[in-house]
């Protein structure tokens, strides 16, 4: 049986709306793809001759979407090649890895996990035979031979994909060389400034980054004031290098300005090493909120990635390390937790603040309001597990009605997986070009107003609300 | 490009459920309105020659959903005329402020806001084109033009709506005389028994309003006995003038009783003004519990509305007051929070208690089932940010399966926007028609059963659960 | 006018989704039902000759589903016969019971409950008429007729049901001799072992429980470590007789264990009778975390039912006992709540935990993500309130793209209602097949994987969860 993209996929099967949610979508699929936030190693574009080495480690060893679904069947993580931190042996060869995948494709159904891969494989490796066990060896074939190919290199695929930028997330202590490569070169990567390491002032390496903090910035960190001022050149050094926002992940909403004298005795027991969890918690929240000073100076834009609970899972987290995976959402209280933050900032017009969460209720309990109120806010586009094209519908559904859509920040693909990037914006574009359709549909959207809005959301939102070009 | 109104606007798109929803809709469409609980000034309606000024002010300057939206976006309320509390100048020119808002309509597309403007513009105004920074001028003169016509004067648009019956939000202390003298006009307008403001013992004003009651009620208020007292002849004095209804606005469902003698001495330092602010929400929530007893005494329908942050913006509520767009919502907790409560009074007859939520998790997860059991518990319609075609859509799919249609309480306008009664109205049936018509569709719901059930939510509901004729 | 089922109940209007639909479900329709939960009386099944006296007794007085929607609309429950602990009379006329739930029958118009009477009557007992004052008699008489037949004695539906199998919720100390009567005759009817009464050591009838443990165990229970032997015999005992699950109703999801000494001391209070609540409530906790452990040795799937907040009305509570429609969910925090037991069992791969909630804003935000991620975890079937079209649509819509199907437990009835068991599962069924139709329709899954989708959901699902067979 011949595996086939749905032309239509993504669009409501209702006819009306289908009819005019494929018009929309005509006016909108083939616009650049804007990645304001993501995780591609800047490696990968820094060198032009820089390839990938096999299918699995394309689609499978990097990717924890894809093998913490296996996991959850019973697959060992060792079996699919995830390097392990204690020397734990993981299988070595591809081939094999690529055959447990296959084994498993099924689990994908009905995910956005497997409708990003179905895409990826039809459309761009060009397969038309669903993975499957009898198909392993095959694709394997199929697709390490174009892996081969110059047009498969990550640059020419950049290319071939139409990114008009791209943004990675950065250390608030990387070099950033690769950035610089890859500019020298004419591609448009940009950095994030993401400091949360650095913020983690009860970490057991935090040392060892402000060591590093020091070098890059040429300056001694004795005290407080001193760190601040050696994170505030690094924002400028991001900025240098194109950077237009800042990115913190955080486990709750909570972000409180300390009393100065109370900062400085904490930052003080941290540079001791005397500091304990609660101190460093507390530290680590006045340190957001001296970054939204500085956001409110410098324009960085600033994103908060809020509510998961990092790590939930010890054991992989003791073999395998972070992002594995394991990360398990938590509700978090928005209104309550900016308040502080909004109102030092919300209504200062250098200050931007995107905001994420991994908690539907607060779609439209808290974060609509609150960016259909505070001219700073802007909803940052569903997170994570709701990158989907329900996750879409749902976000829709529960914002736009108190926000509008003019206070969204449309689409981020918010991915460690290269080749997937066009794929998620053009679910993204589909789920929209579907939703407005649908409204329009429904006498609730004017039908003229409709072109305008999803080119909002495919394209315009994003570059407006990271101030990107 | 003429603007017009579809008039299948709020019916599903699925042929075969927009035909029944069109069948249902007809049943409903014309019937009287019911607004028994809402915030037009009953001023508006005590005086045959009362006028609307100028399109601004009717539209813009006295409707947070409106002017908050365009705050968002980074205009000044300023210069949306929202009066000041600090003396900082606002505009004052209607055109101007009209012209503002015109340049910023698209903001509105999506939303509910969105259609009651146009339903109001298109259909009581007879407007024909879409407010734009071209056609700002031409429908602000159109707009004033109409409004200077007689039946223009709210008391002609009462007449024009259909109202059966309307309720207003008043104050404990307020002296009811635009009640008194609509009602010698023959006209359906009762005040609503709001005592939130004489529950805050901890206010500045509180000591003013405590002598105003007395003023009211002709007595002294010298102890938590004698307060209770005045506030049941204040209850009683509504009632005379119509009133079947109370209201509260609070925080939080956690509503409890105090020994008596706790709470005497609270009052005591109320009047003291020794109390503090954790005293004062001690007391307040022995007070609603007070108020419950009473209204299980006299037939008081009693309303909770729960769960706003009010004021979150500071700036905001400093330089303009309360109720300018920045109040956010948080989560409730109403199975914990109304045990006691609902303990004393939920199976008493003549106790009746109508339950409004910002927390729309709290639909299905504890509303419907709290109204599903107690005979005391009515549910409240969608409220504030989710009075909306898809807010009505959550709302009847998570509460209907749990509660049946029986124990909800049908719509409410709840605005002080008076021209978008209708409309708000409108979208309640259409949703409603089209939602009972998806549900015989879905084969869930017997054919013969939705025109009954259509007529409950559109008409009956409310009327039952208010007590209202 | 004739009271009919529609042949396309529970399935989308949208036309090319209903015409899948059907295609689907023709596919599972007719596949054994496995009920691996729920509360049928084992007493029903063990007598071949046992029969249901009338239509009220099979109806009304047992299910709480039904008396409490009357309840909520002022209907006494002693007008339906629900009996009574304090010894108020109570209508004890089955006739005259059916009358008053005629009366009301409009009431569960839109509810599941409403749904699954209305397949009972038509399709079970070739009912013709909707209940109402008017057709109150007949219908009585009708039904009464049938339950006089032989083939309806339960024996009698249980095998035209086609239940492949049947799982009972039973009391760790109950003795079983129904299920081992019910197997003699074989009939595939196991029980579940169920604790709770068994871990509430602060309960006044504690230590009458206690001495039937021992009584059925023949061992003395003189501290904690006799105690858990005890209960482990009871679940090998439970297991001899067919059970593979145990059932945990718990208010919270915060399972801890204690330092061993620690559970000792509040073991020995306990058996003192001078434990608290609170303390009664950390033993808890420690007990179902030995559950745990146990489950992990023996293979017992561990079900948790958490979020209930029991007997929310304390008068109906002290009148008529618990299980009366007064249970109201709350809140529940799974990702921390968990934290502990998952990391200590949750790749145990003898380790299975079905996870039920109240709190559908979990679904996607922390049950998915789990699922998705821990091999011991699998989703059990919407619960309670959500045992409903809408329901499953959510939650099919809220789990699936992030856990799959193949992390779900498929359906379970829940029910002490034997002959709505078929209307239950065929709801599930129906509802399955149009929302697995919508997607396809959708593009987001492919044709070829829906059926095995559908199969794995409606039938193997509950097998594979509950490891029967």
């Amino acid at each position: 049986m011949a595996w086939t993209l749905d032309p239509d996929r993504c669009f409501s099967p209702v006819p009306s709306v289908r009819a005019r949610a494929r018009e929309l979508y005509e006016g909108v699929r083939g616009l650049p793809l804007v990645s304001p936030h993501g995780h591609v190693p800047p490696e990968l574009l820094a060198d032009e001759s820089a390839r990938f080495s096999d299918p699995a480690s394309l689609f499978i060893v990097p990717d924890h979407y894809v093998f913490r679904m296996l996991y959850s069947q019973g697959v060992p993580l060792e079996s699919l090649g995830v390097p392990t931190l204690d020397g734990t042996p993981v299988e070595k060869d591809p081939r094999q890895i690529w055959r447990t995948f296959c084994a498993h494709f099924h689990l994908f159904d009905g995910t956005p996990t497997g409708l990003w891969l179905k895409s990826e494989l039809i459309e761009l490796f060009g397969l038309d035979v669903r993975p499957s066990p009898e198909t392993a060896d095959a694709t394997y074939d199929h697709l390490a031979a174009c892996l081969a190919e110059d047009s498969f290199r990550p640059r020419a695929l950049f290319e071939r994909f139409g990114i008009e930028v791209l943004a990675t997330t950065d250390a608030a202590t990387d070099d950033l060389a690769p950035h610089a490569a890859a500019q020298r070169d004419g591609l448009p990567v940009v950095p994030t400034f993401r400091p949360d390491a650095l913020l983690a002032t009860a970490d057991e390496a935090w040392p060892d980054r402000l060591r590093l903090l020091e070098e890059r910035t040429g300056m001694a960190v004795e005290d407080l004031g001193s760190f601040l001022e050696a994170v505030r050149r690094r924002r400028q050094h991001f900025r240098q290098l194109g950077a237009t926002a800042s990115d913190h992940g955080v486990a709750d909403t909570f972000v409180r300005s300390l009393e100065r004298s109370e900062a400085e005795v904490l930052f003080d027991k941290a540079l001791k090493r005397t500091i304990d969890q609660d101190e460093a918690t507390r530290l680590a929240s006045h340190l957001l909120f001296e970054m939204a000073g500085m956001a409110a100076e410098d324009g960085l834009v600033m994103q908060l990635h809020v509510g998961s609970f990092r790590n939930h899972n010890q054991r992989v987290f003791q073999r395998f390390g972070a992002d594995k995976g394991a990360d398990m959402p938590v509700s978090v209280d928005w209104t309550r937790g900016l308040h502080a933050l909004l109102n030092a900032f919300g209504q200062d017009e250098r200050f931007r603040l995107i905001l994420f969460t991994l908690d539907e209720s607060t779609y439209g309990r808290e974060l609509a309001p609150l960016a259909g109120h505070y001219p700073a806010v802007r909803l940052g586009a569903p997170w994570w597990f709701f990158d989907s094209l329900l996750g879409f519908q749902r976000y829709l559904d529960a914002v736009v009605e108190t926000a509008g859509v003019y206070n969204l920040a449309g689409f981020v693909d918010d991915t460690r997986a290269f080749p997937s990037i066009p794929a998620r914006h053009d679910v993204w574009r589909r789920a929209v070009s579907s939703w407005l359709a649908e409204k329009v549909e429904w006498g609730v959207i004017d039908e003229e107003s409709a072109p305008r809005m999803a080119r909002w959301l495919a394209y315009e939102a994003p570059k407006d609300a990271y101030r990107l070009g």
